[in-house]
Parts: structure tokens; sequence; C-alpha cells
């Protein structure tokens, strides 16, 4: 057993905590926060660092290292301030690679270095939830053009993509699902931003597609293999929101410890009250839990053990948890945390998010309990 | 036993509801809450019915009533949507006729009926969270005048109520603490309005006090008799804050099962599902227990029975169980609750805030602990 | 509003209470829960002072009077040490009275006062839990007598009831579900006694029915009606279960309390901790939450206003809320706690039966959530 | 990062799950529940296996192995059911080693390879709980001879250890504390057993020392060091006492998955309801969460990184984390956990007596959370 990082990942964490020491980026993240904005400057700067490269293979010029390699670098960055949750696609070339025409992954790589958000995927509507049976986005097959039209609704990144992967069904033949990579400059589709009650760095869309007009050349991944296409790459989504809600139960903690230490109430420091160190012991049982099960996933994927329902329960697990670990820091900061948009009341809302957006609470507890009662028929 | 309303409080509860089917205020209240503004024309309908004299006395021309019929007033304007948090001061008369002389009682009780922010008391220091012992502001007499400086922050409703009663300490003498009743147009006073996370109709502000020239008709209550005075007056916040927390739970719970009722997913409404009805039968039985908390503590009051830790638990547990509620409600709703700013997600932030609000958790905790120990010595 | 008990209830309280004093009752009780006996000396006493009349109708000689003074006298029992769970029977006239033919009425009447456990009703089995579809029991006429065979399984109070009413579909007609009521020292029924985690005061048996001969007159109620009978007493069954969960917790309380102001730790008493303190409060809580769901159940269900789900909720609730009660007692006591055999550690098992026993958790929310939900379509 | 086993610890694993293979171990672990009674043959086998030489450094014929290794065979263990609550003094030599003088380690390796239980300490005190200041078990020299006078309590594995480590304090100079490692068969010592909720194969005494005379070789370690010679060991002992815990959560998960798959309620296999799936989600994170953090402390023990309050951390969450996986299951279990002693149950009555002994929740709580904040001063 070793739960160290080899040399090269302490180098990349390394690397990226001294960009995170650069410069007040907090400040920077408010102002985007408060914009609704997309930190680009930021990501530029941690695409420069070859962050968005960590899992592109070798042969395409990236380092070719493993999911442990990103949990670590997620987990640093959340644990300085930094919003992973806007980088989901950042490190995400392997469904392009694996699905996409030649013509699709020059396209989406041509981003790569830049950190722009390029693609997201598109499955949600407004009658349909998670489920396919009510889907209601179809394509239609005319004079050697395919026109596609729906209303997909809750689609994170949306806002500023220049492509989404789409699903749909064939008007012809509704028991056909596939996607397609869709340009968002082409005429015919209209976005309509969603407030949030957090994660407002990234945008969040209804979008509506009246008879856009595509080419077959815009088929993304197999004809009738969307449903399965997706559900292949939900663990790889699952696992990173469950780094990044890591990352931000870490740095409230760290802020809410260093203010313990400061803070008098009654004429003693607050951390020697038996209240205030019980919190901090059930906080570091949430992160120490998180860390581990994170890490090990990693592991197991890095090294094709990844079991059924693993990403699952470390989204639920790690949206709940890192949620109670903020929700004790607050405690911690009580006046201060609740006024001035302190950075540990942003993560308490933008967590909030995260126990539906990526497949609700109840869809993980479902796909991870059966896993797990699967084993012992 | 009786756990039901008697004729007088539900001829007083039918009348609060029918001025809430009146309009669709919600649309008001959303308006309120984007502009951080005191929603004054609602209010100001709520006192025309009479709602700001329930607890006065008869012989000020009040109802006489009591907290019963108070909580059941509360209850039913928040089941109905209506953000009672704005509403602490306009029953509480009791305090400035205890306290106050005759003139000042003059001053206060001319805003009754108008539905505007009277007053509210000032303790809180950035030094000193609740307690006296690092109290800052003080007081100092010097040539027939009183002179007060000080900075006091986290003061809520304080950005436009007339009068504020301001917590201070002797300069000449530490020990003595003792309130003023500060007009707050007079000169030496600067207000800087703080963001909150939630009760965003409500104003919250730092104020700092210059050298602000007071006469000694402004004296509140009995000198040195400042602290007990606050501390007679929390119970009746406290309860009040309760009241208003179940209020959001409740009407957050109606919500959500009116949508699980009709909302399908994977054919089914999510009504049908074991892990929905788990949520519903979890939030009945915590709105039970506020429910009969509250009228129970109510009732104890009105018959002077009421224990000393009976409102700080209330407080507890209803900020607690409320926000559970409101948290299950928003999952049931999902991607509809943490976009698009719907009620329950705004119930949501603003339950967080009176977990700090009127004095932590963990003063709660320690003072209903105590209060209960207490009597098994 | 009234939350006091009227001068009757307070006299029938008051008479329980000076039972309890009259001696040390609980090492009588620890001997029969060694034993695994019933503590019949004392039930006797009980029900010499009228407690098992108190449901009876006046006009059948007894008190006429309602489930919230059958709540009120559970309470105090429960809270001075009393293992009210073996009293399910005692007040419980009712389904007799309602079913019951005058002969059969008779029968049961006759142990009126006597404080020995006279029935109980059969229905669940080892492969069927507590549905119905998988019964397997069966009744056969032949020759103008009814021969049932079958295998029932944790019947509580089997050991020695003279009579058990047993649930069985018609071997002619399977859809047809009866019950009747059998004199257990007929020939053909074996029982076997199980091994209980708790409730060791009262039996637990599996019975074998091996062709026993019974008449047309041992019908119990109506031909076919088996499992409505059995549903409509399944409500009162449930608020039993939940008073005496409630009489436990306080107990544990009351023990707990007064415990922690004497115990010393560190030169301090453990009552002077945060985290003991932390533990009251809680306790507090549950106590009050239990305290007010079951009279306000009582009331209701004394006006006819009972509502489906109402004890489920209270079955549940109380089941895991004293629970958590007697477990935080226990902890207090700490080492005497969970040696020795005191109370507080048979409390804690008899507790954890009742999560199981008359109807799971499972079943408790699934009921009440239903009821819930049904109430918004 | 590896979370896989070395070959060497693997094979440790195998070797005793292949004893665990051999025989129903079960009915004779049953068998000495009942008889309070420690399971001497069983634990015989395991030390022929050289389990309880994995620490012993290879300078004294052992493995010198790690805790990783002794973690993943308690593990298995406890997987297969076996009781490892019995073993902590198993592979406890390192303090005889390290504070012992040659004649004390030769008699105490003497019992190496028996499986017998061979010493334990003594420090808690009817009217001390674990803290120091109020110990009144005092040594007195006199006549070159030392006489040990004294009542100790709570003490495990008391019944039959040949030695006992006692803590007292001198008489004449009452602030220096003091161990002697006590010879159980001397004159002046009388031991009364304690009957214990939960963890009845292993005995649990109080002691009287009364006049006990010593000889000057007694003393154990250093005079006036045997606080901080306890303190050192309190973490292996933590660490056991998660490792056990951990151990009989995964047994009785998977006991209850197998049931779920396998029991039929309302036409459906269990595991086919989201209630049941929820539960398992649940155990399934409870189970990953222990594992991970027994394992990297171990690890980090093996490795010199070990922090001050892991191992409190450790038995903290274990104790809880498992009682609420044994619970779960317990409730899938149903009437068939609650009667006829299955092992599920027994778990669950054991595990309760961890919060308390060896240290209650609430030191491990205290010392846990103030070492965490103490990194951020």
């Amino acid at each position: 057993m070793d739960f160290s990082l080899d040399e090269d990942q302490q180098l990349m964490v390394q690397t990226v905590a001294e960009l995170m020491a650069q410069e007040n980026w907090e400040a920077y993240f408010q102002q985007c926060e408060e914009a609704h904005q997309y930190p680009e400057r930021f990501v530029a700067q941690l695409a420069a660092l070859g962050v968005d490269s960590i899992l592109l293979p070798e042969d395409r010029g990236g380092m070719g290292s493993g999911w442990v390699t990103l949990a670590a670098v997620w987990a640093e960055l959340g644990r300085l301030g930094a919003p992973t949750y806007v980088l989901y696609q950042l490190p995400a070339w392997d469904t392009i690679l694996r699905e996409g025409t030649a013509e699709q992954i020059d396209k989406i790589m041509a981003y790569q270095g830049t950190g722009k958000q390029v693609w997201n995927s598109a499955m949600t509507e407004p009658g349909a939830g998670s489920g396919l049976g009510a889907l209601q986005t179809t394509y239609t097959r005319r004079d050697g053009k395919v026109y596609l039209t729906g209303h997909k609704t809750f689609i994170t990144s949306s806002a500023h993509v220049p492509y989404l992967v789409v699903m749909s069904r064939d008007s012809a033949n509704p028991d056909t699902f596939t996607e397609w990579l869709v340009d968002m400059s082409l005429p015919g589709i209209t976005k309509e931003p969603l407030e949030k009650l957090g994660l407002r760095m990234d945008s969040c869309c209804e979008i509506y597609f009246d008879e856009v007009e595509l080419a077959e050349t815009d088929l993304f991944g197999t004809e009738g293999r969307g449903f399965a296409r997706g559900v292949d790459d939900f663990d790889f989504e699952r696992f990173l929101v469950a780094c990044s809600d890591y990352g931000m139960a870490y740095c409230a903690f760290e802020d809410a410890a260093r203010y313990a230490n400061q803070r008098e109430q009654g004429g003693e420091k607050i951390a020697r009250y038996q209240l205030t160190q019980e919190k901090f012991c059930n906080m570091q049982i949430r992160l120490t839990n998180m860390r581990n099960m994170l890490f090990e996933i990693a592991w197991k994927f890095d090294n094709g053990l990844m079991g059924r329902g693993d990403c699952s329960m470390a989204k639920y697990y790690c949206a709940r948890a890192s949620f109670e670990v903020v929700d004790d820091a607050l405690q911690v900061f009580a006046g201060i945390g609740i006024t001035g948009n302190h950075r540990v009341a942003r993560f308490w809302r933008d967590l909030r998010v995260d126990r539906v957006s990526g497949g609700t609470d109840e869809m993980m507890i479902l796909t991870s309990g059966r896993a797990v009662l699967k084993a012992y028929r």
C-alpha cells in the first residue's frame, strides 16, 4: 500500500500551487461570480501549465497521466480556492478521441491550450429529467440534410461553447437515439440563460433547436448508440464533480481552522470550546473519507479495477459530505460567513447544486446501491 | 388537551389568508428580494389588518391577544409564502412599553399601523460576538450631554429604522452597561450595508457612531441594566425566528408535495417512488414537531409556564428542521429548484442565516442544554 | 389550545405514580427480564387500579376515557421505569367488542381485572413478512368442522395467552382471508419460544398449527374480511408502541440527567461540559417532539380527526427518536451503562426491537409518506 | 499510490481465511458468547499460524511486519465472523519489549504461540473515569517491599490474565504515577466479573487490591512515568478497536446483502426496493471510508507519518460507522435479526460497547478535534 503521490504528481501539484500563489485570485473569482462569468483568464493559465493535457495520450502530445494525477491537481486547486467546477471539459478529451471523426477531433482539439470551454453534451429536457423515454428532441433526414428540433434545459456551460453534443431521437424511428455535434453558431438555435443558486462562474441555459440544419458528418459516435455513449462518460463527470466538491470542502475547512484559532468569544479562542472541536473532528473525518474515496477510485480506474457504482457513490458521498464540512465552516465564521460574500458562503451555495447537477443524489443512491447488491446475488 | 385554535384565532388566520390570496404577492416578494428591499407595501396591509397589534394590550388599543394567536398568524403567512422574517419588530411593543419613558413610547407608538420598521437593538460588535466582556462602544457624559462612540455590526433592519437601541458601556465605569434610544438621523452616524446570504428583504448594516451627541432623556430602560434588558427580550425574538422558519418549511413542503404528484420521471409520478415517500414522511415529522413545539411554547408563555431554555430550543430545532424540510423540497424540485429563483431556493438561503442570526445554534444548544440539566440538579 | 391534562387524567396519572412508588419495581422487572417472564404481579396491580378499563365503554363498566388519558398513563408508567410494552392487549377491548360474537366477548372479558395477557393476533409467517400474498396458513372445512394448518412466526405474547386470533386463507378459495379465535389449549398446536434482542418480559414464539380442529363459532369477525380487520387495528398497536418508546426515553433521560449532575470527570461535574449539554439539548428536543406528537394524535383520535398515516409516523419517529435519547443517556453513563444490566441498557435493546416489531420502519415510512402525498394530489 | 496488499500480506490474509473455512466457527463463537468465555481454542489456532507475531520484530522470531498487515488480517477475520475484539493483546508485544525488564519480557513472551490472554493494563477506577487526578490506587514502600491497594473497574480481559499492569500513585508522593506488573495469583486480589452489554467473549471485572505485596522488580517501565506510558500505547489500542469494528460491519453487510437478494416481500426480492438499495449504498460508503481510513493510518504508522489525533479519529468514526452499518443490516434481516441470536444482533450489541470502552466517543472527539485545530495555529 502507498498513500503518497509520486514525484511527477507532486511536481504537478506544486506547479498549480505556485500559480495560485501568484496573485489574489479570490478577488478575480469573486468578480467572475458576480458577473456570472467563466474565469477564462485563470483557466488559460492552467491550460498553459498543461493541466488540460493531463489525461491526453502522449501520442497526442499529452501527459498520458491518469485519474490519480488529475484528482491530486483538482484537490490542490480546490484547496487553494479555485472553482474547479468550471473545468469539467478541460481534461475530457477521451470522449472526442473515442467517438469523434478525424474532422471532429481536429475541431475540438484546436482548443487545446486555450482554456476555453469547448463543448458539452445536452441530454436533459423539461419533461424528461434524466430518463430517455420521454425525450422529445428529434432529428429528421430530408434531402441529404438532417434537421434537429427540440428543447433542452439545464445545459451546463452552454452559454459560450462553440459545440454541443445533442441527444435526439430519429423522427422516423423513435427508438433510435443518436447524438449530433452541433455548431452553436448555426441558425435556428436560441439560448436562454438560467439563473442558478450556485456554480455561477459556469453558465446554464435552456436551448431551443428549431429545424437546425446539420450535415451527416455532424453525427457524433454511432447512430442509435447515443444513450450508451452518454452512460459511458457519466462516470468521469461524476468523478470530477466529486473532486471539485472535495476541494471546496478542504478550502473552507482550512479557512475555518485558521479563523477558529484566532477569533475570541467570551475571552477564549473559539478553538478551545468543545463544540468547536467537535466540528473540526467531524470535518476532518469527512475530508479524510472523501480524499481516500477519490484517490482509491482514481487508482482503481488507472488500474482497470473500477466498479460499476464507484463514481456514483463518490458523487453522492462527496456532494453531501463536502456540504456538511462547508456548513460547519460557515457556522464557525458565524456572522462573517453569512454576510459579505465570503468564499465559504459561495461554496455552500455551489455545493447544493451538485446534489442535482450531473445526476441527482437519488440517482446516485440507486445506481450505487444496485451495484453493491448485484455483487452478492 | 386541545390542539385547535379558538374562533378568534381562526378568524385572524383567515383574515391574513385572504390578504395573501388578493394578489400574486410572490412576484412582489421576488422584486423586493432582488432589490434588497423591505416589502413595505405588504407589511402596511398587514398592519392595516391589525397584525401589528396582536400582542398590544387592549388599553393601548390592541387586541391583547397572546403568543398562540401570533404563532398561528405567522404560520399561515409563512405557509402562503410571506417573508415573516421582516416582521420581528411588528408585534414587539412590549419592550418599549416596559422600558421606555412616556416620551419614548409616544415616538415609537406613532408608527403603529404603518407597517414601517421602527427600531431594533444593536449589541453585536466586530470583536465581541454576542458576549459583553469585549464590548467597546462607550458613552461619555460631558457638559450635560452624552456622547456615544463605537462600531456595531450585523445589525438587522438597521438600514431604515428611525431609532436604534444601542448597547454601550460607561467610559467612566466600564462595568456599567447601558442602552440608549438613538435617533438615527443624528450627525455622527454612518451605516454600511452588508450583503447577506439570505433574508435579503431585511437590511443588515455595520454602524459607526462617532461622538454622537445624545441627551439624558435618550437613556433606554435603567442605567446599568442594559444587558439584563436584552436577555429578557431574547426569548421573544427567538420564538419569532422559529415561527418564521416553520412557515417557510411549510410553504416549501406544500409546493413540493403538489409538484411530486404531478412531475413524471421514468414514466411514473415521482410521488410513487419510495425515496420520494421517505422524504415526505420525514418532512411531515419535522413539520409536526415544529408546529407542536411552537404552539406548546406559546401556550406555556400565555399561561405563565414558559421554561428558561424553551425559546432557545425552539430556535435551534426549528432553524435546523425547517432547513432540512426545505432542503428535501429543493431536492424534489431538482433542476427547477436550483435554477430560476424558485422561492424554495430563497427559503433555503434564508434559513441558513437563522442558524447564526439572533444567536448561533451553539448558543441555543448551550442555553437550552444547561436549562434542561439544571432542572435535575 | 390547551396542552394540559384535565383533572381526571391527572388523577389517573397520579394513581399509577403512587403504585410505582410503592416498591422497588426495578428489581422485580430485572428478575422478570432475566427469566424472560411476563411481570404478572405488576400488571395485576395496574388492572386492579383500573388501567385495563381506561378505554372500555362505560356501559361495559369501563372508564370510557380516550387515547389522551391512555397516553398520559403510559408516559408516566414508562417514565418511572415500567415495561409498558407488555401491556399492548391490556386496554385493547375494542377489537373484541367490535368483531367478537357475544360468546367470544364473554370469554375474553372474563380476564378483565386480572392483568393476564389474554389474546393476540397472529399474522406473520416465515415466508411472508407482513404481506398477505404469500400467506400459507389455511383453513379447510370438513364434516362441519374447520381444520387449521400453518406456521406463524414472531408472534408476540404468544407463549401464555389462552387465545390467538389466527389469520388464514380458505384452502378451497385462496383469496378469502379469514381469522379464527383459537383456543391455545387445543391439540395440534406447538409453540417454540424465540430468543429476543429485547422486550424480554414479553414472549415471542413460532407457532405450528397441525390440523387444529375448530368450530364455525370460532370464526372471528367476518369471513373474508380478515385482512381489513387487521389493518383497522394496526393504528392502535402502533400508537401504543410509540407511547411505550416515549416512556423508556423519558426514564433514561431523567436517570442520565441526575447522573450528569453528580458524576465528576476531570474535576468537574460532567453536566458542565459542552458535549454533555449538547446531548441534553437534543434529548429534550426529541422528548418534546414525541410527547407532543403522541398527545396530538391521541387528541385527534378522541375527536375523530386522526389521519391515515398518523400512527405510522408516530411509531417510526418515536422508535427512532427514543432510541437516540436512550443511546445518548447510555453514553452519559459510559462504563456504568454498558455493564451491570443498567435499565438504560435494557431500554436500549428493547427499543431496537420496536423498529421491526409491529411493522418495520420501512413500512411506517411508506405508509406515512404516501398518506402525506395523497393529501396534495 | 497503491491501494493493494503486497504478496506477503495477501498470503497472510489467505491463511486466516482458510482457517475460518475449516469449521463452522460461528457455532463455537455462539457457545463462547453464551458462556461468556474466551474462545481460546480458536485463538490458539490463530497463534499457531503466527498471527500473534505479525508485529514481533524478526530478531525476536516474529514477522517484523507492520500495521497494514495487521489491519488486513483483522479485517479478513472480522469479515468472516471472528470476534477480533478478544485479540487486543495478541499482537501487542511492543509495550512489554519497550518497557519491560528482561525478566518481565521473558515471563510475558513465554505465552507467545499459546493464544492465551496474557496481560492487560488497569487504569480506570470507579470515581475517576479515564482521568488521573482522582486516581486512588496507591503503592506504599515498606521494609523493602511494595504494597498495592485500590479498586479498579471495567478492566477488560482481566478475569483470566496471569498479569495486570496496574496504574497507581505513590502514597508518599501523590504526584508520582507508577505502574506495576502484578502477578494476578498473588494474595489480596479479588475479582468481580461485570455483566456486559456486548463483547461477551472477553471478560470485564472490577478488581480489588488489598495490600498486595509486590517486589521492586515488579515495577513496570519507569517510576513516575506511568501516565505517559499509557498514553503512548492508547493509539495502538484505538486502532485495533477500529479494525475490529470494521470487520464486524463488513461481516454484517455481506450477510445482509446475500439475504436481501434472496428474501421476498410483496412478491419481490427486497433488494429491488429503493429503501433497501439506499441502505446498501450507505453501508458501502461507510465500509469504504472505514477501510481506507484504517489502511491509511496503518500505512502512515508504518512509515513514521502518523498524526496525533489519527487513531482517536479512527476509533470514533469506525465505532459509529460500523454500528450504523450493522444497524442497517439488522433492519434488512428484520424479524430474523431481532430474534434467535443472529450474529448480526451480537455485533450490534458488541459495537455499542466500543463507543465507551478504550476511551469514550467524547474523548475521541476532543483528542482528534484538538489535534486538527492545532495544525492550523
